[in-house]
């Protein structure tokens, strides 16, 4: 039954009260609230049993609003206030989160929320040598114990290919390399620098299983020293160095670059100094390049709550972002571009089910406000690559005129892919 | 030897003079052309005999200048003037034509000439209905027994797609639909709307081999009569329709939608509409996109001499462009983006040699100036797609969050393709 947002607030299922009683202030911000919240299905509740359905029913579940600071906070910056309530508790989900956020962003999608301008007034501070290694530290430097828990058993922390959608998470991983190794259409002997190369293990595959030397940069001490470890332990620190240094100091040419998950930390004010890196370090007759990155379709602020607690500094650009600051101007030929979104939010779902596996271990290690956090932050990526709020981007280029280039894509879907 | 360019004139190999003896001024002239030719290895040989090199010598050929008019506009425009006098026959090449061009256009993008900003005061009138009819009706209307004499048999006069260098053009243009097609997962019973149909080819192949009904569009009376002609014999009129129309006159709901040569026409001030028209007729869940065309990596105007004389209001735009005007600002998302270019370059080769097979019937049909254009036409567009001057891309997109897309795209490289 459809009904006006706006008078369905009643306080017909009161719930055990922490705060003070709500006043008719608090009706009326309840209702703003809802009415933010436009299509989405997801209704309220207060502290003290006070609800407030949208127009179709809050038929994702409700959101409970435990005290007035916590809604107050969601009317003033919804975006930032969600994720620190929620985290700190002050929110909670009656419902399923997973769904509630896959099925708000899908309202919010069909509303157009997701071509609206982005906000003018976001202070962005760019991504310096020093900032760039205090973000990378923030997020990849928690510890490697935390991320052996949920990730696949080679630590890869980027969207994952799954040859069929039922396919486990650890060849799923296996399968992207293949298919990234493929792009590049690797041959023995070929030198390959990483740009941002995570626990190492795209660098180490290449060179055990494509003949390849790799040079591969990271500015995450504990990611380079575990690559390092795994080196040594499989032999193969004669064809893999680790460089614990920014892509920015990249030197010498190759014959393939490559970087998965680096973009998007690197900040549209420094597109330009990637670009020159790219440019000089690619061989201009058959030098291969594959940016893999998180993108939009439509430009758009990353939420700020993510930005601040999660991946500071980060920006997801749209493929014409891309285009306009490093290939064009960087004299680069776009050769392949695939969009694999729902790879990515179907990798996001084995790491939910297996951080909500090892919780305990997680909350014993950084306590239940970070468990909380983490089990938002994975949500909501989920929901984002699901419904389109968020693109994966493979882009495979080459120096404009190369004509060392795959003739067709035929390698990379033959026998045994 | 690396000689001077502008101090290697001399008067050693005299032609048979049919114009005025060169005077100083002549001379200047002609090192002011040689010198804006830069690296490219092209010499120049006046009417009477006088010879310039550039400075690794000509080993691409010389281009021999009748006279002074022609000497005076290729300073003047060169872009415009070159055409106009090869047409002419006031210019020749004493050498390879497609191999001249090629090594020139490489030179060239090697200088990083594909690199400078386009000229600012290009006058270009927008495509109105009626210019449009007009424009097309210029190279389209030559009439279809021009085309056949070089074209395949079913006249598709867009790139083909070599599954091998040395295929076929007839197999790789029933290729090229093929992967077209199977881009567009077509499904029997499915409503596709073709924006530029051509002579009908690949409308007819969908509806035959694909079990789909097609609405197509086009311009061209005499396309759109062959095509009508065809579906008749071929018993498809019942599946295929063939509208001759605009393809802002589109209408309807479809499965998919398709463009194939055609955005190379529409021109940049018509985007919007464009996009107006694929947002509103492709069906919002399960809707597949796919635009084909000719593009470039830098944003350059078309050359003045092509634009006058063989397509009226034609611009090639790079894949940024098509982001920022069509896709973007659409709602669309982009799934995959395929860079055919060398594939357009070996389609150009066949073409010239079965135009010059038939060159004497095409000069009984139209004179020596206009097969002179032509071979400079498609001898430039070989070249300019072997050097990577042009590009061709094939953008498969769907609207965003539409998640009714290809999981992988085995589906195109199944056995049997």
């Amino acid at each position: 039954m459809r009904q006006n947002s706006s008078t369905d607030i009643d306080t017909a299922v009161p719930e055990p009260s922490q705060a003070s009683t709500p006043r008719a202030v608090d009706r009326w911000m309840l209702s703003l609230l809802q009415r933010g919240f436009g299509t989405a299905p997801v209704g309220f509740v207060l502290w003290d049993g006070t609800q407030s359905s949208p127009p179709d029913g809050p038929t994702a579940g409700r959101l409970l609003v435990k005290d007035r600071r916590t809604l107050v906070g969601l009317l003033l910056d919804p975006e930032l206030n969600f994720g620190e309530a929620y985290s700190s508790g002050r929110l909670d989900v009656l419902g399923d989160l997973p769904s509630l956020l896959e099925q708000t962003y899908r309202a919010w999608e069909q509303e157009g929320r997701n071509r609206r301008p982005p906000r003018r007034f976001t202070l962005r501070r760019p991504n310096t040598l020093r900032r760039a290694r205090e973000n990378i530290h923030h997020h990849y430097d928690i510890g490697n114990d935390f991320y052996r828990l949920w990730l696949d058993e080679q630590m890869l922390y980027t969207c994952a290919y799954f040859p069929a959608p039922g396919e486990s998470l650890e060849r799923a991983q296996v399968a992207k390399m293949d298919h990234v190794c493929r792009k590049l259409r690797l041959r023995p002997g070929d030198k390959v620098v990483e740009a941002g190369c995570g626990w190492g293990a795209l660098a180490l595959h290449m060179a055990r299983h494509y003949g390849v030397e790799v040079k591969a940069f990271n500015i995450s001490t504990e990611q380079i020293r575990y690559g390092r470890g795994r080196a040594r332990a499989e032999g193969l620190e004669g064809r893999v160095e680790f460089i614990e240094d920014d892509y920015r100091t990249i030197r010498g040419r190759f014959d393939a670059f490559v970087s998965v998950g680096m973009l998007e930390h690197v900040g549209r004010e420094k597109y330009a100094e990637l670009r020159e890196v790219i440019g000089r370090c690619l061989r201009r007759d058959g030098g291969r390049g594959l940016l893999h990155f998180i993108g939009r379709d439509r430009v758009r602020s990353l939420n700020p709550w993510i930005r601040r607690r999660i991946f500071p500094g980060a920006y997801p650009p749209t493929l014409r972002e891309t285009l306009e600051a490093i290939l064009e101007p960087g004299g680069l030929s776009v050769i392949d571009v695939e969009n694999l979104r729902l790879h990515y939010a179907r990798t996001l779902e084995h790491w939910q089910e297996r951080f909500e596996g090892a919780v305990e271990q997680v909350r014993a290690m950084f306590g239940e406000p970070f468990v909380r956090a983490w089990r938002l932050y994975l949500a909501g990526s989920q929901a984002a690559f699901a419904t389109g709020w968020m693109q994966l981007f493979q882009v495979v280029f080459a120096h404009t005129g190369d004509n060392d280039v795959a003739w067709t894509r035929d390698h990379m879907y033959g026998a045994g892919s």
